[in-house]
């Protein structure tokens, strides 16, 4: 086999797998591209709530053509019942003679053992294409597995000197409408917004996906999460009165009122407590992992500054994703990041360049955690 | 002509004009190139201190070739007898038939004497072509004469979040070492280094041009320039100690004690004094003026924030030259610009991005001011 045809096509196995991020979870969003004669007879990607699965869409398309075809698969395919059969046993029966493997699925029910079915079914298992483009696009998913808790991206919009606001609080807008859309988009691929308590108590922001068309009628949209201690959110938030459309999860402190949680709960809101950390606000490792619990694989946290600065603190952000615009605000504004009280430059939190996007008259900056 | 071909020579000459950037105070940076039938048989550029001039130089070396071929040059040739001859009269002695020029002189000695000088000698004369980029090359030696100051160009190595030190103090290094040099290039293209007198004395820098070969022998690198106005700056130190190899001048108040203004001349300072803005500060715009009349065509204001703060809400920067390094400090460190007391967003200083190159492992991001 070709290995430029192998890996062209898993490239479009791996743009199809996208469009499943942010709406799949707690499953991997997964691409599949069925090949005979060079030919794409059948494609397809994780549906919305992570079901079906891209194998079984792509042999449903594919049908009578899948026999003796190709099929790339952005993610090792499943071999255990889950809410779903096996997607091996799927293509086993319908006669695939080879498959094309990006990664392996790090869940330890399948992690080889769905590779190893085909192959003892006669299927010729090439692994290892796009490998490491596989593995960046299921992070998340990835992260949950082996860590218990979501890969966190932190975005910030600031000016180039680091700041959200002016004195007075003034935030709308500094960046531009072409990054706003952008932001919006980059939502749209999470399972799960995380804000901090000052931000959502003063900015009241509804945190959906406002583009048409982008969310698929059968999600809602990201989880709006709220690190919140002393559920200072009013009630009368758009969080809170919008959670049973879109839902609201709140991390807080033990010990809060019971009637006060109650009318959290009573309004669709979910209460989860994690015990307080150093500083006296919600852990935030043990509150990612309870999203990890509960199937969440990406985060996207946005502020305020209180919150970035909690996650840098405690070595919590996997990737930054930074608009950056061109206007200074001065020291007087509010900082992007709260204090992070490094005990010198040797302890900075330093990342990884992965992109440089201008987006109309900013720029979008996107960085990995530098290990 | 082949108006391709006429600005690939332009762009040729303009690529030499560049050498001048920096050197060649307190006349503009110029670029010529002599062509013959569609060779280039001389080049010239000005020379350190700012003569001898471009077209000189490249007759010089075209010699006889010179007769009938057509000079490409970056800025209308002076007419005027300054301290070196009219290069119109030696373009004319020398037989050039065509002359092509970027942009006029807006001294008011020669622009558009100098074309019409050469168009009275019989030599057909094109105008207009890289015009925006001969403009923007002497945006300097422009700025001078129109507006009595020179260019201002703001550099500032910051982390994503605006920050140039910890709380601390630390700041070496925020950014990698190929942006240190990158730096120390920029540098070595402006007339005069400008920081303030609490990073002159924090930091007790060189503010020289470290990079083997760049700064011909002629000419010691750009002016120190340090905004002081109370004397504060230690007289041990390395701004002082060097001020007899390297120019360092102090913007300062009036009324200074004379004993130490002396100690600072005697040590090969030049002080200068200049009135107080509203914050008590030295008036930046006529600290400026000041350095313009000394024939300073370009200024790289490196910081500190008080500075960059003075300089923006003064609105006297130009350019912004952003150093990002791909890390956070917290709002616990120092910021890139300090207080700039805005009234609303609107009020926010907006520049235009020209440019974004990747240094290392950070980035340098150029700006123009938005009109």
């Amino acid at each position: 086999m070709d290995p430029g045809e192998d890996l062209a096509w898993m490239r479009a196995a791996l743009a199809l797998a996208q469009r499943g991020l942010g709406n799949v979870w707690p499953n991997p969003a997964v691409g599949c591209v069925i090949v005979r004669d060079g030919v794409a007879v059948g494609r397809g990607w994780t549906q919305p709530g992570g079901r079906p699965h891209a194998e079984t869409e792509a042999l449903a398309r594919a049908g009578a053509a899948a026999r003796g075809a190709t099929a790339y698969v952005s993610l090792e395919p499943c071999c255990h019942w889950g809410r779903t059969p096996p997607c091996t046993d799927a293509l086993i029966a319908a006669g695939i003679a080879r498959a094309v493997i990006a990664t392996r699925d790090p869940d330890p029910r399948v992690n080889g053992e769905g590779v190893a079915r085909l192959r003892a079914a006669g299927i010729a298992v090439t692994e290892g294409v796009a490998e490491a483009e596989a593995a960046e696009l299921n992070a998340g998913f990835i992260a949950r597995i082996r860590s218990g808790r979501p890969l966190v991206t932190l975005k910030l919009a600031a000016t180039l000197d680091g700041r959200i606001a002016t004195a007075s609080g003034e935030s709308r807008w500094i960046t531009g409408e072409a990054a706003r859309r952008a932001a919006h988009l980059l939502r749209a691929s999470h399972d799960a917004v995380l804000v901090g308590a000052g931000t959502a108590a003063t900015d009241d922001p509804a945190l959906t996906v406002r583009l048409p068309g982008v969310v698929p009628a059968a999600r809602p949209g990201p989880v709006r999460v709220v690190a919140d201690g002393r559920l200072r959110l009013p009630l009368t938030s758009v969080l809170v009165a919008t959670a049973w459309q879109t839902p609201t999860w709140i991390l807080t402190l033990p010990g809060n009122d019971r009637a006060r949680i109650g009318a959290f709960a009573d309004a669709g809101c979910t209460v989860m407590e994690v015990r307080a950390d150093a500083t006296g606000q919600p852990d935030l490792a043990e509150g990612l992992r309870a999203l990890g619990s509960r199937g969440i694989t990406r985060v996207l946290a946005e502020g305020g500054g209180t919150l970035a600065a909690a996650l840098l603190g405690a070595g919590l952000v996997d990737r930054l994703a930074w608009f950056a615009a061109p206007g200074l605000i001065g020291s007087d504004g509010a900082p992007a990041v709260g204090a992070l009280a490094l005990a010198g430059l040797d302890a900075m939190p330093r990342f990884r360049r992965t992109g440089i996007t201008p987006v109309g008259e900013d720029l979008l900056l996107t960085f990995t955690r530098a290990e």
